[in-house]
């Protein structure tokens, strides 16, 4: 049962299509098919992540504006917070206006996820992406 | 033109269509299409991403396993050959056996992708996934 | 004449010259003079290293408490104007209250120097200490 | 008695001599021995640094040339037996041959100082300093 096949029906922008298919020939993928089921794959395992009984090791890459006053200290705040969590930070000042900052967070994923959530939603981060480095024994 | 709309069917195991229908919903997306359709957007900016011209900054997370002769060494090996690019690196022991360094790549995003594949490829190294930071002017 | 020997006599508490035989003896010194010439050709070498004329590198590291209003702020805003000579800084968030920041610095020495006073001097710097890499051909 | 002073005399080369009479014009001591008695004082503080009971930090600073071939494997293999007390390290490649790593340590003094000595006493490190935090009530 487990391997049953199902067709799906998908709308989607003509240009999305288009992209959709560079992409398979691109990647030397057989189907368009072939393509989406990696892709989901690719969720499906990282959903199972927060699942995770034992510790992991989350990485939080961000990239804020330090101009943007009282955001260093709620972050800072925020990650003291949870400092037994937060193993330690790296941080590299790009330009006169932008900081990145990647924040090593060790503890339960969903631990992981609150802290990587609350520092990502604070009023001026631009960009912020969480690494989940699932299925490593530690 | 380019709103223009085209249907497109794909055959994928049941299981993982069962898994697609739960993302929907738990994300409260409205349609399998448009689940389908923001997966497919998100490649696409990553993509639009190596075409920058510009310096961008990549942030490389690996996990390897240090008693692997000769891994360390190749691996301080290539960010010295890229020592313009590479920024920084931080490293966490996070047991007797597990290493996990977030390294930091500043450059054109083709040179990002360079450093990162030849650290990711070497024999030992459990777990590896690159960060892009698009769309920041820097 | 660079080799000849002065005699100089100085006056110090009971308990400190205690402490200074004890530090002979410890450190297998053959006499008080030949330990204090060691201390003081080692500031001598650090005195050079603000002659040099080359970038070198000092890593200053800091405790301090992120309660304290403003101060990691303006510690940020000292490292963006300095940033072309901060190559990054690692922080620890150690407890509830405290900070440990560990700032590599490169450039001119009296320039590491500069920047390593404005952010040791901020008020609620608890600890601070600059090292100087000297001596070392980059 | 805690206060009594003794006179004790020393040889010094005259060159350091000369060294040590600029030294406290230009920090405006008013005597050698006023000068002397702090360069003890600090050293001082610093012993009494390992007697501490409770955990402190200790931040070791070095630079080594990772063309030594096992030199980067043995420093991995060492911070890998007291991974325990090596929060965490940072590491910059300064050029084709020289690496800059920053190792933050905590645990009791004499642990900080073990895996100090292991590392720096590599054979290849070309510079090695152990900051110690003294002082910080964690």
């Amino acid at each position: 049962m487990k391997d049953s096949i199902v067709r799906i029906s998908l709308s989607i922008p003509k240009e999305l299509a288009n992209f959709l298919d560079n992409q398979v020939l691109k990647n030397n993928y057989s189907s368009r098919s072939e393509f989406i089921r990696d892709l989901l794959r690719e969720i499906s395992v990282n959903e199972e992540w927060t699942e995770e009984k034992d510790d992991v090791i989350g990485i939080l890459t961000i990239v804020y504006d330090h101009h943007k006053r009282e955001l260093t200290q709620k972050m800072i705040d925020i990650q003291h917070n949870h400092y037994l969590n937060v193993l330690c930070s790296t941080h590299i000042h790009l330009d006169h206006y932008n900081c990145l900052e990647v924040i090593i967070i060790k503890g339960k994923p969903q631990e992981i996820i609150d802290v990587s959530n609350n520092i990502s939603g604070l009023n001026g981060v631009k960009f912020a992406k969480l690494i989940k480095t699932a299925n490593i024994k530690l």
